[in-house]
């Protein structure tokens, strides 16, 4: 089993994205967690270290995929 | 079966994202259609439509979703 990280921050381009797309992903081949970076702060420096930039954001295979733009990670800090 | 269209023009962040994020949808449920727009330009118009503004871009639900960047769609006209 894959594992899969979708990072978020409540936005409404976050929500699209999550309600679109993490849930689109095979459950039989990925196991997704969604992680609020607002609600949990401790978990930024993670995400600053698999490469993500921005939220929404998704993280599989080790590399980072930015979904469209809805805020900065240091305006997550 | 929901229906998701991939575009890309074959840049290096194209295929990246097409090899770890088009192949994960659950293919129970979606079906991918791959289409490259430097190869098929008749199709940028389509997904400038579809609120695609640069590749690689994955249209799902109706909705454009920007994945990383990789070329504006205005570069492949």
């Amino acid at each position: 089993m894959n594992k899969a990280v979708f990072y978020h921050a409540g936005c409404p381009v976050c929500v699209s994205a999550e309600q679109q797309f993490a849930v689109a992903l095979d459950p039989a081949r990925y196991q997704v967690e969604v992680v609020h970076l607002g609600e949990q702060k401790n978990r930024v420096a993670e995400a600053e270290a698999a490469g993500v930039k921005s939220v929404p954001a998704l993280v599989v295979g080790g590399a980072p995929f930015h979904i469209n733009f809805g805020a900065a990670l240091a305006d997550l800090r």
